[in-house]
């Protein structure tokens, strides 16, 4: 039922991550910055929160990848980005994107949209409703006001990667991953993640530590979802509350290893 | 001996609380952020932190209730304050706010006042020093600094009230609520709350909370206040040290039930 | 094997420190707030967060020491340590320094030696290549380019100490601590500190929270380190995952008492 060969290609990069310890730039949200230093730590990688943008340009220059996380924004932060992320272009480092609140207000979309505009992002993580708000006014864009069911949503995420030139992760009970040709679906995950916050920001965090070690941002981004889910799943098995699930995801993101890696990720192709 | 009516009153406002999840919107502090994010969460809300002057009163126009809170206060966070408060009263949403280290510095002691003169507040929660320090210097405020009991206490906190215009939370081993006429104490709480930092920040994002159902603030400080205190007591059955108090607290606000919270709150009349 | 005489001098301290409260004014970064916060309340401090210009003056005025911690750094937090630290100076209220990411950025490294130019810092506490990154360059720094043994670093830092006038704890596997004449080597810890972020941080401010009650900074800092690599140790005997070790260390920080400290203590003069 699920992909073996994407299985594999999780323990892989996953294995990878450990090896290499990549650095992951961070230009992030206040609420979430410990808890995402914290989760690429366990999974082996090494977190960098700067923003000055008299160092974001040094700083991301040692960095495997570069995450953009646009919640708590001031406009001196999307400067920041900007900075950073025309860098990370010019290395070759890849981006991602976490447009939280996009489609709330005017600030986050339109800061969302000029970062997909003046940037080159290799992945967008989003909700729902984050990610397709950021869809360009227009006819192409009609089909993402009438989605009725998965096959709906698939279809709207493929027609907006492709309009938006971005892999696109749209995560809930089952995750949507497109990079415009195919499509991905991950339905590792629990649903204590949503009484815990930042464990969307947290998602997109392990995305940037896989697409460190990963080129093919599709299959960067899936198996980062399925180890990520899988990590939920593990620790959801020893408690049912939130305060305790938050420490047994972080241990869980630490203990799973390639083997059970390999035996839990629920990733099919569409 | 603790006011039957007021202990079905709290288990009806969580009730109604975890039903309609309300978004509560806070512009709060550096160090309590991801704590108070997560409480609101575990008890059946929906947290946003956003604090740009560009976005605040478009978020506060989604939001139940509005929290400000001045740790690690800046001006440009007064000025953001000020912004979403403004739209809170046009809009009728309530307002709660937390004035911390109020007293200890002139920037926060003027900064309360300011707040709490060109704003409608409908909660102030504080340490007894904080909820003091807002007393407008003058003849009527004398009895506030000869308090040696509980009674004086109550007896300057009704006076402070009704001169604020505003409902007062003053917490500690013992709670005391007043809208300038009534005052509820509540005696729930643990003292390992006072080794766990945003224990009182978190007291007053759960009042938000509840203020987003209930529209007496006297009724919904109260039944908040012992809410939280049950959690407290709750969390400190299972251990002795801050650090799984903390995980236990989370817990606890997440699995209390309408039935423990009637058995549990400890609330009563003068 | 290891000195009993500060074995003894680490319990003094603890019990002072558990006795007396010291408020510990931080100026830090966004990522450890909480924890080191928490880290503060858990071994019997008093901690306080403020960055204002317009307050750390007055705040200052009221801490057991003050802590400058430079992640996250950003121009108006290099000038709110500036105002702070030259307050603490005429009150001689004892500083120390955590030149996070010293070496990495420009920004940072031209951050660290401004403070150490401007302000009498009493302890500079980092990891081996952000101490050593505040070597001015010139002959007397040689040494500094060719460490291979610990005594090479121990040597290194004794030179870069007096050219500093400062206290130096470089952590790692084993602390070396040094004013520049004496030497001492800690040897508590545990590795899974690595898996958690923010544990140099800590460690950072729990020295602060000694120099408040101990005059001396060599053995303020050996016997701070001592005592919070022994709460690792502690917090790594009952797990081996990252999530519940930064649970298990401010249980370890709350609960280790006088009489285990002098008996976990490892502390050794050069």
């Amino acid at each position: 039922m699920f992909d073996r060969q994407l299985s594999k290609k999780a323990t892989e990069n996953l294995e990878l991550l450990r090896e290499t310890k990549p650095l992951i730039h961070n230009i992030t949200n206040f609420v979430v910055m410990n808890t995402t230093a914290n989760a690429l730590l366990a999974c082996g990688a090494s977190p960098v929160m700067a923003h000055a943008q008299e160092e974001v340009e040094e700083m991301v220059s040692f960095a495997g990848a570069l995450v953009l996380n646009i919640g708590t924004l001031t406009p001196y932060w999307i400067e920041s980005m900007l900075k950073a992320g025309r860098r990370a272009n010019e290395l070759n480092i890849p981006i991602i994107l976490d447009p939280v609140g996009s489609g709330a207000t005017r600030l986050r979309t339109d800061a969302a949209k000029r970062l997909i505009d003046k940037l080159s992002i290799r992945v967008v993580r989003g909700n729902a409703s984050e990610v397709l708000s950021l869809a360009r006014e227009g006819p192409k864009t009609k089909g993402v006001d009438s989605i009725h069911t998965v096959d709906d949503a698939a279809d709207a995420a493929l027609i907006l990667s492709k309009a938006l030139d971005t892999t696109l992760a749209i995560t809930g009970a089952v995750d949507l991953v497109t990079d415009g040709t195919e499509v991905h679906r991950v339905s590792n995950g629990h649903e204590l993640m949503g009484y815990v916050t930042g464990t969307g920001c947290t998602a997109t965090v392990i995305i940037g530590a896989f697409l460190a070690v990963d080129n093919n941002p599709l299959t960067a981004t899936s198996t980062a979802l399925a180890y990520y889910g899988l990590a939920g799943e593990k620790a959801a098995f020893n408690t049912q509350t939130p305060g305790s699930f938050q420490v047994g995801l972080l241990d869980a993101l630490y203990s799973i290893d390639g083997k059970q890696l390999t035996a839990g990720a629920k990733i099919q192709r569409r």
